[in-house]
């Protein structure tokens, strides 16, 4: 269903810089929202879940599976068997309450900051995916060079508050030195904020020694600056990966994301409510833990989030359980006091059909309606995260800038005027002309560009293509539109110095042995 | 992207029993909502927008285009010139209150009855579309049959409360005797409840003398069984064929639906608050004159409301406006203590593309956060009401599904029971084979027939179809294991008599000339 198989051609200054002119590319600030929230839970029911989780740390405990954590967490006097951390309610409670409720993401751009937390929201594109749909919309392995095409997407879209990491998995690099490819990308290509690999602490450490380079060695002990995530395993385990790299942000003060990785009814009971029970025990032993690596250092409660098909296994997008798990866990963040991340915009259709949109749309107007703080894979993401669309990426993006419409809320600043233009226009009438539509109509009523509105007449006139076409043909121009917001030299000379190094100490051919 | 272009087969009984075993076509109750309501307006914007719509209703004033109505008005004490009507905020209230808050819908199957109203909804299939897709994705314009399949499809999904009527235009009967056609079609394919046409007066009678010989001409005076819409021309003015359709279902006590036709910024102000503001004065006018007609006489607050692209005119659909101001509909509809009526899952897409999907769930979660009593327009609704699409008609009837899964809200009755499998299963475990799973699994989390979410392999090893090739061919297998709820043989040549006399009354050659 392709229009055109042409590459992005190369165009001079002058094309791009009238491309530029058409569109605005400036990014959003912070989502701040005002629409009220969906709380499907009375304060009763929140303190029931609440007690369940607690009971479940104290009775059943959680597996760290990590030397170090288990030693930090005997001298926090936890009761620990083997691997099994038994933790009291009220060490929990303790812990985390030095979580900062609020704090401000740097980018290297201080007009990309981010206020965070409470009512502010930012959407992060998806990351993570081994394949892509490509600009012929054909599905393969993705390279450096796709990597880089999604940040620059990214640092165009002005709802989309971060370039993030891997958001596809460049294969065309040995997997062992991958990580410092993706940073130095993400850095380069984008000046907003950005995400830092934690797939291992090594890994994670080269990424803080970059924020560091980037950002100097001090100022990210007062700054957060880069958010890495660590996913559990869902029931009630943590990993020495995860943890070893959940050490090495929260040591220099940067935010992670504390996820545990359910799949309701295979790694959690098959009910909404006891779910939830879950995997709020799961996040709360790791946000805990944070706190024990270094008290007051900024931590996000976390997840991904998923419901099981008891008829094949898979997981699902855009059912109707997810959107109530995340209301009712924007719920728990809240009454811990906590920012928290969900995903947006999933979808488990395997090309950019209407499943996808119906997946997409249900999952982010959820999220919107739960009060997300850090709305996670809200771009591109297809095929349960197995591939990133570059057509759904820049569609996502524009549903992101729609949902930060209406979580905007009503204004009312114009309101006796406007109702004034009824008298003037009276029975019969019509609008288009009067003062106040010549005056408001550009910010009256959201306009698209990715959705055609158009009589099939024009529609067909125009080709006659569908939303998947016509988001491709759009991600063309705006790749050729793309302006670097250029490192200075001597950063980006410290950077490349440092990549070149631990190129040297990292053997390409571990790339197969290390684990991912 | 067609599979197959074979009809559907003709099958034997052995082949439809088998084909209705596996799926349920029980009709799911009216909905009774427990999530809590998205209410964007405090009490203060309530009443300043309930107070804008008073001014507009006593200083600009609501032409009415019928000179039975403005009879009415003068008798009703309001003042009139010309054609306007200016209605004292006083009359307006007065009149409104004996609007019943709740009624149950009476269909000919007393299961399928339906209580309405308050925290009750029921989702209605898009009617008026003048093309359909149909089982081989070509758009056309529909016949009679075509007609049927539709009414035989509302029969069989369970989230669709009705067969409501011209689904499509039949194009294969004459204009003027169409009406007959298209309510026999709703009465004997369904046994759901339906909508009247409300083309002229005499259709509408036509309608209610049917309704008269299916339920009975007393049952009709204590019962409502069937719905008709009288749409508004924004602004503010109300036609001769609407009002006298709206009398002659008020007279027998059956509900009418008042529904301004909204394109935001063309026919109302350029700005969320004020449109609305409008548009309750629109819905408030003729909710008023229903009670003038008949006092206690069924009526909903309804509308169809569109915004509409500043670049090209063209209405819109999923945008962020349409959703805040559907929130704000229906506090104003609760203010004033009317059941309300809005439009689900529309989309301006050409195709069953992701756009379709996008835009179709934005609006259906708007409209459940909401709280809209009435989800017209719920099913098949595409390139903005222009056709009704058969593979969208059963994908948004299990969106209707699982919106209304959403809808109803966590059950905590199996709660303690699954947080103590959380401590049989302990860390690292899983749930597949726990009793409380085997026990649950079915109602735990919801599972789209139509959503493919297994691998790509598994995807391409079934034909690697879009949601459109399959949504046609799980169609096909509806269709063929529909079967007819008889009328009664009594009733059903009752009809038949009803409408062969009033197709000899009525001249077929008018068709062209009669007001539609």
């Amino acid at each position: 269903m392709i229009a055109t198989t042409e590459k992005p051609a190369r165009r001079g200054r002058g094309a791009r810089k009238t491309a530029r002119q058409a569109r605005d590319f400036t990014m959003l600030p912070a989502l701040k929202r005002k629409l009220p929230l969906t709380e499907p839970m009375d304060a009763e029911q929140i303190e029931r879940l609440d007690a369940a989780s607690m009971h479940i740390l104290e009775n059943v405990g959680v597996v760290f599976r990590d030397p170090i954590a288990l030693d930090d967490w005997r001298r926090m006097g936890a009761r620990v068997m083997d691997e099994t951390v038994f933790l009291d309610r009220g060490l929990v409670r303790e812990l985390i309450k030095t979580i900062p409720e609020t704090f401000t993401y740097h980018a290297r751009n201080p007009q990309n900051n981010l206020p965070f937390g409470r009512d502010h929201a930012i959407f992060v594109p998806m990351t993570g995916a081994p394949f892509l749909r490509d600009l012929d919309d054909v599905r393969r392995n993705p390279t450096l060079e796709d990597l880089a095409n999604f940040h620059k997407l990214a640092h165009m879209l002005p709802a989309l508050h971060s370039s993030a990491h891997h958001i596809v998995e460049p294969y065309d690099h040995p997997i062992s030195q991958r990580h410092l490819r993706i940073t130095y990308s993400s850095m380069k290509h984008s000046d907003k904020t950005f995400m830092g690999m934690t797939t291992s602490p090594r890994n994670a450490e080269d990424v803080l020694d970059m924020c560091a380079i980037l950002f100097g060695a001090d100022y990210l002990e007062d700054h957060p600056v880069v958010t890495g995530n660590c996913n559990g395993n869902s029931p009630l385990v943590w990993d020495e990966t995860m943890l070893g790299a959940m050490r090495a942000f929260c040591r220099r003060n940067q935010p992670v994301l504390c996820s545990p990785f359910v799949l309701g009814g295979a790694n959690t009971p098959a009910s909404v409510a006891p779910a939830v029970a879950q995997l709020n025990a799961e996040a709360l032993s790791a946000l805990a833990y944070t706190q024990v690596i270094r008290k007051g250092a900024p931590a996000i409660y976390g997840h991904y989030l998923s419901t099981v098909s008891m008829k094949s296994g898979a997981p699902m997008a855009g059912t109707p359980e997810i959107g109530l798990m995340n209301m009712m866990i924007g719920q728990m963040a809240r009454y811990y006091g906590v920012p928290w991340r969900s995903s947006a915009n999933l979808g488990g259709a395997k090309t950019f059909d209407a499943q996808a949109g119906y997946e997409s749309a249900s999952t982010l107007m959820a999220l919107q309606m739960a009060g997300t703080n850090y709305m996670w894979h809200a771009a591109g993401w297809n095929e349960a995260g197995m591939h990133c669309s570059m057509a759904k990426f820049v569609v996502d993006a524009e549903q992101c800038a729609m949902a930060y419409r209406m979580a905007e809320g009503v204004r009312w600043d114009d309101f006796d005027e406007a109702v004034a233009a009824v008298a003037d226009i009276g029975p019969g009438g019509h609008y288009l002309g009067h003062p106040h539509t010549l005056e408001n109509f550009q910010r009256a009523f959201f306009m698209p560009d990715l959705f055609d509105n158009n009589s099939i007449e024009q529609w067909q006139t125009e080709g006659g293509l569908d939303v998947n076409e016509r988001a491709l043909a759009y991600t063309r121009d705006l790749l050729n539109a793309y302006e670097e917001p250029k490192l200075e030299a001597g950063v980006d000379e410290a950077l490349r110095d440092y990549i070149a190094r631990r190129e040297r100490e990292i053997p390409a051919a571990d790339a197969l042995n290390q684990e991912y």
